[in-house]
């Protein structure tokens, strides 16, 4: 089911900035047990997004009215928000008073292979880079020609993510996931104020070991070696959960405590779904 | 008038990559006394720009047919062609074998005021920077939000475009044109193989230059200060035409013999429109 502005619908206008030039912002929930899993923070997230790029924060009880009509009877499933600035006259500058437009659409769960989360997954650096902006690092905005063209190097079905580098050398974060690992005993992972996502459950897992971990997480700049040498390394977003990271480009890294008692936190705590 | 695929239509579905990842490209065409100006070239550059994307080149007949449909009874005007990867599952990973959306639309040619040309206009620094990427340098891609951003810092009315400057700081081109200078006699533009936009009117210039030259335009990666102090200054796209540029940032440029002569010979050669 899509909502365009609260109204089931299917399309949009070929002028909307969104199409134009992917001036917009975008999150993606999960839905489990007929419960939108960590609501207030995407929520939240995107009206910072909002702030950051100008665009007028969408009212809150239309986005939870939408949310709630897309998932009616939708036990598990994955549910889209897309927010663009709207309609605009021809060019690059906005309208004086921006109306967004606000897309809410209702997705099957993904097919991820139950294993993943068990057993591990494969990745791969990919040769394509994310660039470095101050202004838009962070954003989960509409522009992803990046990470379309990262995710599409990898045509081997074993590789279930790539870790993709800054135009610096750093690893940053996956193609759809953020990245974290140990290193001497410690979690960390890797500082985003240059580029990539403030991704939610990157966030869920900062707060949780602010209360539960002794040493806080180390927010680095370190490039690809450093994590194909860790101790324990993980990929996490809304829909996969926390997938243990068995090897980055053929090199193998243990499967440990870690990872294993932040994936149980998590679920234990309905923020990422039980499989 | 706007043709989607070919037919008349104003929409296109929420599932599109162009909307959901800016996942495409575009070209924006001037219309004079009926005629699509260097239609060619743009053609040209639509099609390596889907090489380089992997997007399948659309036929070069029916897109021949939009534009003669879309600028029927047109005498003077803008054509936009917006080409995206077309729709696929959620998830930035391509359908195997895309089927590109094509849109074709024409629209009023914008009220520049007419003395931009003879006089010049007044450029500002932008605050927001360009991203520097090789992979997507050149392109004329939908990821367009650093453009966005840059172009409503401006609230100077007199103020007609930005330059941007690279991550880096080096000077690359306005929110909506390519810029050339003229230091110790030589033309210069910057040089685009980290960022920035392969302008069609820029590619024209270069050619006649090769022609018409003694000296080899300079392909540089210098700080705005180099084009502050310039003995000329203008910036093109294939609406605009040829703007000579007589200030940046408050900072006076002369208006000079090399701009005028250039704007003269792509009048003349009907590369740009008359006024």
């Amino acid at each position: 089911m899509i909502l365009v502005n609260g109204k089931p619908g299917s399309s949009v206008g070929v002028a909307d900035r969104g199409l134009q030039y992917g001036d917009g912002l975008f999150e993606t929930l999960a839905v489990n047990r007929g419960q939108v899993l960590c609501a207030d923070r995407h929520l939240s997230r995107l009206a910072s997004g909002c702030r950051s790029l100008e665009i007028p924060v969408p009212d809150e009880g239309a986005l939870r009215n939408d949310l709630s009509t897309v998932t009616k009877g939708v036990a598990r499933g994955v549910v889209k928000i897309i927010l663009t600035r709207g309609v605009s006259a021809r060019g690059y500058r906005a309208a004086a008073n921006p109306s967004p437009t606000r897309i809410v659409s209702s997705h099957p769960w993904p097919p991820f292979p139950l294993s993943n989360r068990a057993e591990g997954v494969a990745l791969r650096v990919c040769r394509t880079r994310l660039s470095i902006n101050l202004r838009l690092a962070g954003l989960k905005h509409l522009n992803r020609l990046e990470q379309v063209l990262a995710v599409n190097e990898i045509d081997d079905p074993k590789v279930s993510e790539g870790l993709m580098l800054d135009t610096d050398g750093a690893a940053v974060e996956g193609t759809m996931s953020n990245v974290f690992y140990v290193e001497g005993g410690r979690l960390m992972t890797p500082d985003l104020s240059r580029c990539g996502v403030h991704g939610i459950i990157r966030a869920e897992i900062l707060d949780w070991t602010r209360v539960h971990l002794d040493t806080p997480v180390g927010q680095t700049r370190v490039g690809p070696e450093t994590l194909l040498k860790s101790e324990e390394c993980f990929v996490c977003n809304s829909l996969i959960g926390v997938w243990p990271v068995r090897s980055i480009d053929g090199r193998e890294i243990p499967l440990g405590p870690v990872t294993q008692s932040i994936q149980s936190e998590l679920k234990a705590a309905e923020i990422i779904t039980p499989d």
